[in-house]
């Protein structure tokens, strides 16, 4: 059976592997400094955020992304704002830390930064002067950790909350496809483009080989970028690969398409799922789905298809995460409901 | 006419592309942890070093290799004896530092690092109890920046200066295949590997798109580096990518083929321009080659072939440098031997 | 009226400044490295603590003895459990992150660090290999950031849960004094010594005019302290004034005298409040002592007698923190309670 | 006989001490932070440098102060220009590296950064764009390594250079006054807060107990520093001790006087040794005098007082160090010459 492990398992989109194949030949200078596929990169995403000012940049994974991100827009004592199961905060072995800066999380349960609890974040870290680190940023991602969706709405409430502490907003964007492609968005990117100081558009979790590319707006961030991503080691050598990569992807809206495919494969097996009377985790329109399963049911589903186990609920029940990518077929997802409901 | 400006202005050789292509379709975990390419790109790796018991990690680029590398072997107040000239002395940006070691240059003026000068240095830094920072480690990288060979006997002194101060060696081999297909060398990758903590093996700059395999005997960085590779943002989120192209560099020795083509373009393209009157600075046995030249004679060639400038002689002249890589031709060598000839 | 603001708002104690005064003529040599004064105060307090084979190091604060023996005690990816409260995760301006380690907090509600919650921490973090940052070290004060005094029964068991998990046991001593000559205490400082890798003994907050003392057990902290606080700038010049005060504390036991004293005057400013119908905020056993009043009583205090503000418990009530020092005397404590019960 | 090795190895001038005796039992807020002794000593220094509108800042010694300033007034993958024998480079154990900064040293021998040596970092490191460390500050100190002593045309030589080329300046001041003392100078306090974006006034070398005030024009550091400085752990808590001291030190000029005193003391012993044959090295105006002597004389001398060795000349000859401080006198200075003559 497919493997419903993650949107990293395969390689890239066949569309994207052939511009690989068609440009192999091509000499171009190196770390995304001009050569025409960067170029023509960029302003396709400019285009598509419509935002023409903004720096586009490529970096080579979603953690070498965030560190540079976060790092690039906080002084070394400031800190950034983000919900307690943040990518940040759990999952990248202390990166941020690692480039002398802290993580200052929230009680936010369900993966959305809420200004309610970013702004006791915000009291409390500024409530004794230089004896506490200064909020100077948020953090987001859309999707978030558990599949959620931001609205126009609440992304705005976020924004807005920002900027009234005069904090920056970096927005995670390592499934922005998922995202804006879900039946529960509302956003764009180019509402996105008009509100964050930088955000990322991934491409290693929907049909590239590797590689996220920034959107930066923010003023510092512009200047720092290109050096700390070289600094800490995030600047491909042959950054023509990441340009060929966007550019394949963001010509005629394939990026889309790709997201949206990978999207309707996982509502079909939530629904498929819940059909069932599988109990789903949270609340995810997008391309990873979560449910509350007996561990026989766990065990035996994580030996079939490769899903994950995330939390634990109780001494006998667990959540697993079933991912879909650009590379699942509806087919496949008919196959593991079969599979499942027969458990 | 091609590019002489790096070797990796191309892609990737064909048949680690088409390696790529072909096990584009495949699922497999990530993060190079444990899929079936990169199990067997490290066997492979292992066999050719003929080093059962070391570790053999992979990293997305140089500049990260040697900083997961370095700061995984040093203390927070230790330091690396390397050349005034060595990459992670100039080029990356500050990237030690960058995690609060610091680079100690010798005085060597040739690019290889010496028993005398890093003696000099630890003497110097020794001298002072705490107060200085301690050198633990020495950084070698073959080739040297300026194309230079590292023979037995020169590496075997280094070596045996490191083992008597009780210091650590690492070894960049950004262009390690260059090196140990050079007329001028008679070191093999197993004797390395019985003498280095640890050392890299670049794929970037000898046919892969990305990518470079570390082979680590020291124990500390064993335990270290698949916590800092993370953390520096150097793991691949698709890791079997590089599992899939060291496996196609490895096989049959296409490894070695890639970087002898290469050297042979590059010695053809010497004794080329030698006959011509053209004079080499340094003694390059390797890939790249360094001429002095005039001003004039370097623009020309700067347009046409888009060798780089690298030192200023003096108000006339200056330092440029070839490299050919897998993809350079004879032809192409021939076409600018003779452009050249006729400045 | 007295300022019970904190217990650093004055000098030295007389005997201390008497120390400092009499030996101000001596020539001595720098960096705490074998002046008379340091080598005695290390032999009074290795005698204290009957751990003839530790170090006993000096620093100049308590921010600067956490970030050295924090950071010493870590690799780079590695991280320390704490409660939410520590001091190392909140009034520090992030110093542990500042030197690339991340700090771990619990759940713990009441500054003690309880080996369920540690536990449940440790889980987590290692619940994904190499993704997450790896606990290594346990942080705990005594006394706790609310007074709170350590019992040997809860010491030793987080101790023991720390050793189950392989941690190094690190115990902030800004307050031990206080801590070990509370009516609620029975750990001494040899038991202490026994267990814990490393600890601090606090100067600033009992009498001296700066300094700490730290004592060390662990191999490796013995090794990277005396290189790691003079590169984090805090190593003293004129390092033998650490050795004069704590020589001059340690003789005779005036240390515990001062620290007696302080939680007199503490106690029976809590047990005349009480009486008085204030009510107590925790349990403090020391020189610090939290009660909740209303915003008017809290504002008279402050006025009067500079207690600060802790936290805020509705829109119309507050904590406010009394502390008593060396030099508070017990006419300053009747004074206040009168005071506060006038209002 | 009396020490020359150091003017840190007594404790602090009479008047110093008798301030800190004398304010003993006050009662202030800590940190620094707007007790009456630190406003003073602010009001004091910015009237002595004729500066009304720098903020003046305290920090607990040397290397603290280094840090705090270089890394506050640096991005992350900025670096800061100096001599090979600063001390930023050499005596810090890494401290700036440890902040993840870089230092980049000149060729300069006489430990004066020259406009020349400098320019040639700049071009060099601006070469490469974003692949080399962005230069953003230069780092001098008055006096030098050596004892030298800045010129006004000197200082404006390489202020000019600087503003030329956009870097900030700092000054180390750790020896400021016996710079600003000594009959080589031609400088003021005004004239260096006019043209330095920050530098420090070292207490700990000028009859202090401990700690440096830092004067600073520069913007970003300004805000930065209050910060940093908690952050690095520099902060003192106790923080009206360092204003205590350097009111007294300022207050009536003694600050001056205590530096005249050791340079006239230096001075002395230099044209003394001269006199008797013994052969200067470098050209120091102020108070560490150095000579290179044979190596039995050095060893007498080391023996006698304390003198230290600094550099081997040949396999016989070597560099040796005397220092006065303010608690020298003449007579010493007088035995000490008898002594040396005779040898």
């Amino acid at each position: 059976m497919r493997m419903f492990m993650n949107d990293y398992s395969e390689g890239a989109a066949p569309q994207v592997l052939q511009a690989l194949v068609d440009t192999n030949a091509e000499q171009t200078v190196g770390y995304t400094e001009g050569d025409p596929h960067c170029d023509r990169a960029r302003d396709l995403i400019r285009q598509a955020a419509r935002t023409p000012h903004a720096d586009v940049e490529f970096c080579i994974g979603g953690t070498s992304a965030n560190l540079v991100c976060v790092s690039g827009m906080l002084r070394d004592y400031e800190g950034v704002i983000c919900t307690p199961d943040a990518h940040i905060n759990v999952h990248e072995t202390g990166a941020i830390a690692a480039c002398g800066r802290t993580v200052l999380p929230t009680d936010d349960a369900d993966g959305f930064l809420s200004p309610d609890a970013a702004e006791r974040v915000w009291r409390f870290q500024t409530g004794c002067g230089r004896h506490m680190t200064r909020p100077a940023l948020i953090y987001i991602s859309d999707t978030t950790e558990l599949g959620g969706v931001w609205t126009r709405e609440r992304f705005d409430a976020i924004c807005d909350w920002a900027e009234s502490r005069n904090l920056r907003t970096y927005v995670d964007g390592a499934r922005l496809g998922s995202a804006l492609t879900s039946p529960d968005n509302d956003l764009d990117l180019a509402h996105i483009a008009s509100r964050a100081s930088a955000f990322s558009i991934g491409g290693t979790k929907n049909g590239l080989l590797f590689g996220e590319a920034i959107v930066i707006n923010d003023a510092q961030l512009k200047e720092t970028f290109p050096y700390i991503v070289k600094e800490r080691g995030g600047l491909l050598a042959k950054g023509r690969l990441l340009g060929v990569q966007f550019e394949a992807a963001f010509q005629g809206g394939l990026y889309w398409k790709l997201a949206a495919h990978a999207n309707e494969c996982a509502l079909a097996l939530r629904d498929g799922l819940v059909a069932n009377g599988f109990k789903p985790y949270g609340n995810s329109g997008s391309n990873q789905q979560f449910f509350v399963v007996s561990d026989r049911v766990g065990d035996a589903l994580e030996k079939a298809c490769g899903c994950e186990s995330f939390y634990r609920i109780d001494a006998t029940h667990r959540v697993i995460r079933f991912v879909c990518s650009w590379a699942t077929e509806l087919s496949d997802v008919d196959e593991l409901i079969e599979f499942a409901s027969a458990l």
